[in-house]
């Protein structure tokens, strides 16, 4: 993570939880992170795949939840994580007309990897995030391709980039140049440490609502006029934490305060829409037991996670702001950054 | 519909509502549907398209909803059906690997029709739904294109054929060969005649378990030994009837008592899902006007709806079973045809 | 359960699992039920209370989910056993209008019996179920006291009534006389014997709509004219299966099935509302570990409980009717029992 | 309202849009609130009703809507409002323990001025709130009688008191008291000025978490140590802009974005539930017509609504923690007023 500039290097850190080493999503053991970029022409687009674990996630399936903040949204594959409380592919994230595409390029992953999907046994969820690029990117053009997709996947590692990469390249967050952002924090229950991370896919809110956790509002110098929230964002959070899917979607709700402590009210048009996953807790696709175990948390501690999904979200987001330099995109469109700005009003301050 | 046997042929009615000409969901008045089919080699798929009007969806939405009876499934589209309460294109039923070919065949074709679409204005939400024809069909050979999509569009009528068509070619039903069926029912308010149809995509139930209209239970002769559920159905309501977005799915909700009556309990493994739309409220996208109106359905008269959803769920099933004959697939994979076993079982009642 | 005519008794077995020892919801280990009964005058009401084991229940709580199939229904306490999961009192059921009286007289047994309760400790969520008992009651009078509520938790035990007694008094069901129905299913999982228990409060479906698990319509000889649906049912289902809160939810869901195969459509006027819990997993209220275990269930063999929950739905309905006899109360009204017209039947058909 | 100190003659308004006449829910016309406060002894609690419209609440029914933002809570009567989309009776709002008497007062009230109700038609469907004040009141003393209640709704008017009144005499919020507190604003649509109220019962937030608009954090001086977030909210939302039951639910979902504003996370422990109506569309119990006329907000124009719902909620707590002073209650436990700390406060920057 070390190439970007991050939200703590910018005085941006949120709350009083510690963060994790990398203060990344990837804190958590097992989880990587891909991207694919195409930034070129009229496109600022890309692919950004998130792995929860290394390992066959159709036959090791981890728990999961998903809670939809407000569904102007694309997304594909929630109607099954709630109905069974797992996931069973990698999350790609991308722009909102290439769903169907990494929805395909999921398929055939998990295909290959298990040749007995459709035939001796269930089909494959693929389930696949977007927000809508079409400020910058030529979103039209449908660029993103299924080896984009597959690219992305075999990119994952733990040290990956933020900013204006992958999915991110060209988002938009509150009139400023958005994209991917993520942060973490440990959080110790009976005497061993945890991890909760987030990545989010920053790009909604209207300019002029952004607010920094000191109160100051931020103000992009050239927004375009009558601004409406026509953005989205996708969070999706990741914890070693023992939880059950209840459990899960009650923490990930909490996205919705990170996101209001930073001046959004969720717009109508946004599709803001969370996904938490834990690693702790596992479905095996081949169990041969009628009954099995799961441990959860005590849920009279869960307004740690509660905190610490806040503070994450709201840190993800200036983390992606703060990585995401100036950009010009499709027909000469332009997104100043939000580092650029902090340093006018540094001046200013001072 | 003339060329195909239908429920009523085979004594089969549901209800005590009448039916409506064609006693199919095109009896609403602007609804057509459309078939591409692929039955050669290996492969027993397609494509089935519903135009809930003839006019552009993207510009004049109907009001609609979706119910989830049971989300073993990989449907796209209905996140944000439920929060804005309408669809904005043709709905596409297809197999459960093909979701994302045809989320995109949808995504170009709006655009085709709306070249503002993630430009000028916001991005396009594709309607998809799916069952799993892997027992018939080789589900992973992905081979239906986004041109069988468009033809399937192209290919809308109010005539249209039910039984081992389009989406329905390689599906099954309680070990008998199952596919596309329809069914619809008059209504009278105010003095005024209404229409309310259902096409289901029927890709449900275990063998020995199919009830029909008088209680005979019908087992297949030849169902593979401890067959689980792995199917799923899909209910697609129509109407001409006044209804909020609310209403309808309380309405569409109503499509699991016919399923019950058929004999289903809705399967773990199966994805069960119901989307109901009404071409009597519009919601238009380039609405300039700040308070719009609606008519809406008195509540208290909505049990005839509820009836009429049930009966028509339960024909339509046996619509797609008495419509669809026998049929050998995949591996010689083979699915008798009811139609047949109803005739032995007369001559063994005789 | 020895003195009431049983479903069974009157060849009403419903589905192929095998029942427990009792056909009752006490079968399941730990749980009791108890009745007070109002039987004089223009009344024909009463309170009727589940246990779900013999201890403290606020201490340890059952987990438990509940799932609302139509909710024209006044039920008070679901809020937060969708949030949390667990129930932390007796369930009690009655009339509409008596809510609010059951629900004071469960605060005050539970400060009781825990006198930390909205002092060093949180308050406590009172579950109360109802059915509209109107036309056989004079529901107006508010007859139930808070002493009652005392007295039916204090009469649970495992062999207790069914038919007209306790909240079932004043019940109807498809123009018969309802009231109170239970069954049981034994269910093996690894070689070890588990039960699973429901109990109904019924009061529902129009009359006409009755169909025997043979096919067989049975309407009541004296249905007032052009009914409509003004009732409701509760139906709450005990196991000591050990399942999630997520896989109980999904197993109450197939309530609906049973109604549907009674001949119900979940009528617009109908409360019609199912909770489910499991003596397998407690979360304890004084739990000091941060993590704790449950055990569940692997939910490919969920099936057999979705079965199960539907078999004895159906029954539970079924067994309230064959047990209630005929009743006249409020104004003269009067429902005929099941039973009479089921002889009637038998002499027909001989 | 002139008697109290008001959020705004504290410096603390919300948001850019401008408020109503008095800057409270019953700026809407038609809306009254009464209050009944029980203060002596042991006793710091009460009653608040809210009166959407001066006529027959039962035969004209408020289009509403309700959002559970966390569940941990005792409320009664959201099961019918989510099926329906109405309400019928007046709203109270009371301590967690005395739902129940608040309901059984409701019903009286509704058979009184409706003698229909369970006989000739249906039962009636009361709505109560409620926060614990068990901090400050002694709670188990179940202090609140139906005598209460009524006199409460007799008390309802326009010009109310907000503080420690009412249902929020004993109330705390961020540790210092709570209470009542409201806040309203006009909105333009097609060149008519529509009114948009809020009404809050604040009970929640942890001590050390207030955040006031300017950022400033807010602590009070003798805050219990370790304190757990045990409280709620309850955030009730009236209008006379035409919407309907998805379009309310959508805008007082974005009630906790204002609570997020304020510095809380919706913890755990905490039953933070919004209800919303509106008096431009009606339900009329005696709809003769099959067909009826709705009138709906343009949804592109909502954005301006979610900015009313989370200004209001926002302002409408800051009302409650301005407009009540100190407190001492239950054995001799004290709550500071947030006024006083303010002045501190300035006296320091200062």
């Amino acid at each position: 993570m070390s190439k970007n500039l991050r939200a703590r290097d910018a005085g941006l850190a949120c709350g009083k939880l510690p963060s994790g080493p990398n203060n990344a999503i990837t804190d958590v053991p097992g989880v990587s992170v891909g991207h694919v970029t195409l930034n070129e022409g009229e496109l600022r687009t890309g692919v950004t795949a998130i792995l929860p674990h290394g390992g066959n996630l159709y036959r090791e399936k981890p728990v999961a939840a998903v809670h939809v903040l407000n569904g102007f949204g694309k997304s594909a594959g929630l109607v099954q994580v709630e109905e069974l409380g797992a996931i069973e592919t990698p999350l790609l994230l991308t722009n909102t007309l290439s769903v169907g595409t990494c929805a395909t390029a999921l398929v055939r992953h998990a295909i290959e990897h298990n040749p007995d999907i459709g035939r001796e046994t269930a089909t494959v969820n693929p389930v696949v995030f977007e927000c809508n690029d079409g400020f910058l990117n030529d979103i039209q053009a449908l660029a993103v391709t299924e080896q984009h997709a597959r690219s992305a996947l075999e990119a994952a590692r733990t040290d990956f980039a933020v900013g204006a990469v992958g999915a991110g390249c060209g988002m938009s967050t509150f009139g400023f140049k958005g994209g991917i952002g993520t942060a973490s924090r440990v959080i110790e229950f009976d005497g061993k440490a945890f991890h909760f991370g987030v990545l989010v896919l920053s790009n909604f809110g209207r300019p002029g609502d952004l607010r920094l956790p000191d109160g100051t509002v931020v103000t992009p110098a050239m927004a375009e006029p009558a601004a409406t929230e026509k953005g989205s964002i996708i969070i999706v959070a990741a914890t070693d934490i023992p939880l059950s899917d209840r459990q899960l979607r009650r923490v990930i709700r909490r996205s919705g305060v990170g996101l209001a402590r930073l001046g959004s009210f969720w717009g109508h048009g946004s599709g803001d829409i969370a996904l938490g996953f834990t690693t702790a807790n596992i479905v095996h696709h081949d169990e041969r037991a009628a009954l099995v175990s799961q441990r959860l948390l005590n849920e009279d501690r869960i307004d740690l996670l509660f905190e610490a999904m806040a503070d994450t979200t709201q840190e993800a987001v200036l983390d992606a702001l703060v990585a995401a330099g100036p950009m010009t995109g499709r027909s000469g469109h332009h997104r100043p950054g939000l580092a650029d700005a902090l340093k006018n009003l540094s001046s200013t301050k001072a």
